[in-house]
């Protein structure tokens, strides 16, 4: 039974805002855990302004981690935050029983929200089924706030997302709204509006940040908010003074880290990046490939030569023209 | 042998601006071209505010048509246009020998641009692939600017733009920029910006206008602006004077009515509005179904009710909340 | 390390032939596991004919269950088996680690083999890294043969098979051959050929046996060799007996069935029809839905309309024509 | 109106069957086309045992040729053969009012039979629109026969056959069978048994003809058929003779061949083999891109390597194990 008065309560007034990390899971060099880093990346990350934490998703490697692993990791996370931040703890599955199990734990260690990807290997091919899915998982979180994570581009399930919203608001009573990770902004924005504005509709992809807040996007969940989220701070900024200009000088600085870092496998070099800045996060896991050495040195001089070691810290904005 | 300082004056200073009216081909009841449309398409279009037109594209169902039926088609528009507005010239083929015939009749008509998707068949695979397919098929109109028509979902060619202009920029010397028909808002950002904003690269996706314009788009080419350019132009408007909300509430608007359209089989909806309109384009051709007489009444109440036969008149801005 | 004596002494000349099936898990209505089942099960499949068991695959629903429900099914079903037939167990997981503590434990619980697909959320994307995935994994189980379970239509991981193997088989010591679920007869038959026909290749589709046969299979998995291995033994022995319009005729009921059983949800209906053969194994989970009562009524007519329930028994071999 | 009793009496007993060889469009060094070579070519074939020609398909780059050249290829080719073999011309156009001009001209020309992929670039989704442009295609040539042809791979439309076949019986008068190019056995062989074995479905992948005789084929067109016939037909000699290993060693011969034909761009790889062969088939167009010369090279000491040029002129048979 869903305390609906003791939810409304925790969400109300409460849509997330701004910058939320899609925070890396620290491992030692042989891929177990090292969880002793976590406090140390809270830190960096709350004092770099960030708004929120989004733990356990696809940056954070949380379909390679053990459901033991997963749980740890969440709480290492939440207590680190101490609830000067919201944590969203991810606890998608391809068994909706073991997400069931990380979502009551997630809740019971005072996570903030839960949000959780489709099963993938067996593919979910309608907003029917998909709700039926997400009903049972979130069903095991009665008083934490859903988010549904949509990132087709992973599950395969690309399910229209104002359909399952309208169908699933009813059969979901946690739900509150989506990590939103694809391309159309067109259905971003139909979501986004939905229901005058019911659903708090999270946008996901770095690199089009720009549009999407011009769009209407108040959030956002991504992974170099980790790294640099002065930049993106200071675009939005600009944007909301009327700087297009300028907004687009801070994207377009964003979209030349990211393709700097994307000829390397993408996460093993931003752990690697991490690394560099001073928070040993280690390397990634199987299934994703560790950097060689001269990898690492490699992306270090591609950083450099376009000039990101100083973006990183605080910027001074360029003008508009 | 390309004659590069006329192609020059003749491009200079003359990026694509607004919007463009990627147009219908008017068509009988029994398929046979129906030109004697045109004339009153291109008054419509042009004193709807229409910056250009794009001929024989998808919306045209230019690949539906016989060589000879193209060319009468560029050649009704070029001359109902007399100049007005630039024309260009849609030419892809998987015949790259009729895509030549194609390019040079266009030049000889006058057009001021061609444009091209790839061979979709055979699927292009390689930016180099790309390059000495545009190279061969623009050296048949040496003297006319060229755009390509990047539109994977169509041509399954998904090769990377960014490649595929720097490479081809010393290939084709009538390369002047593409028509960039995807949701990639961060890719679309990369070749706006390469070599000092080189290139004129024109949004394709009407519904994330207002996402591309933030990001930098100058011009855009589709088909709702045959329909509706006063939405669109009041979202830019709102967008340059920022007024984002109301900006986004054109662009709502845009998204309402694409959707309320796309229930039905897109283009043959959007030729039985623009007859509802009192424009007589006909049904489409197959592999195109054509609307049922049920449907099309169907159509005209679903519109209605989103009031959209008010807002494809004049429109009076509403005020930023 | 890997003791290669025993290893070889337990798989010579034990090469998988005939039928596997591939094993449904028994649930009750509420979905929890209904072990009591898998006795009558085993029973039932060993006196059909069946060569082997494939526990905690596609069929078992394996990604749909808990680590921990995983092991209960191996376990039972290697238990109620008692050596007459090689069990195979599926640990493929997203998480490696939770993979190889399903193969060791299936070592533990004197499981013949063990097979896995690679991970399918992150995609493995080349050969290379699937050796690496495969390494790990295999690694936990250093005494149990190694089948690669390769079904690209649910991983979304489409290596080349030949490639695999040819790299696997230095770097994973315990690899004896692939499940191969996929079409493409010529990849399994080089596949069964290479490095002098070292590997043990098995053919997945059960719809296309009778060409994998001609092509040189000598064992298969499957879902439907759980309900009519009758149907697909008659086959075999008819084309080995050289009476190919018979083999033709066998397999075309096989086609006949599954179409039959496709126009449902696939494994929920096979499933019911276990259940209406007298084996009560119950509703599959989330994300595969369950049969309503309607369509599980109709299920059972359009069998009867084909006379499955003949078929299913013992079946008289049509003569050749 | 189509006279039935013509069509009839014209199809009647004549199913194809054995090896029909998709052939080459022979060219010069720059694209033109080499007509001249076609008359050694068809002698070649027929000579070779080729029980049929199928004319500017995928292998005949029919797609990349304009309306005329495939004119004067189908005439060429049809004039060549002089009625010794079935001459099927392929006319698939994206614009329906082409492939119908084609399909009339072949049916001018004397063709045996037509053949027609659907459009691509506008994608068909349903077997009822697969037939309206079927049924408006084939009306063109109302006394030929008709031959969908089927490849998923290219055209990007995956219609079900069997729904397909069922509702252009009616619809399509001069239907009478598919070319079906797809790995799916089970959809072959449910289509060759449809309505009593009334549709004449012919075999379209090389690499798996051993499996698809088996399961039923008795004609297969492809383009290895012009360069090594006599594998094939020792393999299909084995099959019916019982030979079931011998007939897997011949087409373990044809995969070894095509897979070093497949290491280079294919269909350009096989013009360079028949141009060794001693006919001058010339390079492909665009957009296949042609063989440097060293990679020629490489493929003629690669061909000798695994025998080939033995195995391309009479085969000793070798006997089964």
């Amino acid at each position: 039974m869903v305390d609906e008065s003791l939810l409304m309560q925790r969400m109300s007034g409460r849509k997330l805002s701004g910058l939320i990390a899609a925070t890396y899971t620290p491992m030692k060099q042989n891929g177990d855990l090292n969880l002793d880093v976590v406090p140390g990346m809270v830190e960096k990350l709350l004092s770099d302004g960030v708004s929120g934490l989004y733990v356990c998703g696809s940056t954070g490697e949380g379909m390679s981690l053990t459901t033991q692993e997963r749980k740890s990791v969440a709480a290492a996370y939440v207590s680190a935050t101490a609830g000067r931040a919201p944590v969203i703890v991810q606890v998608g599955h391809n068994s909706l029983r073991e997400a069931q199990d990380l979502a009551s734990h997630a809740q019971q260690i005072g996570a903030d929200a839960i949000s959780a990807t489709c099963p993938s290997y067996f593919k979910v091919s309608s907003s029917e089924s998909l709700t039926h899915c997400m009903r049972d998982l979130a069903s095991a979180a009665p008083e934490t706030p859903f988010y549904y994570y949509h990132i087709p581009m992973l599950t395969g399930s690309n399910i229209d997302m104002v359909d399952f919203l309208t169908r699933a608001d009813k059969a979901v009573p946690t739900l509150v709204g989506l990590k939103y990770t694809d391309t159309k902004l067109f259905e971003f924005q139909r979501c986004l509006e939905l229901s005058n504005r019911k659903f708090d509709v999270v946008w996901g992809c770095d690199e089009m940040l720009l549009g999407a807040t011009a769009t209407g996007a108040r959030a956002a969940i991504g992974s170099t908010y980790n790294l640099a989220a002065s930049i993106y701070r200071q675009m939005t900024l600009a944007l909301a003074s009327g700087q297009l200009e300028t907004a687009r000088q801070w994207q377009s600085k964003s979209i030349e880290m990211i393709c700097t870092i994307g000829r390397y496998p993408f996460h093993p070099a931003m752990k690697a990046i991490l690394t560099m800045q001073g928070l040993d996060v280690g390397p990634c896991r199987l299934p994703l490939e560790s950097l060689t050495q001269s990898q690492t040195d490699s992306l270090r001089e591609s950083l450099k030569a376009i000039g990101f070691f100083e973006w990183s810290g605080d910027l001074p904005a360029p003008s508009d023209a």
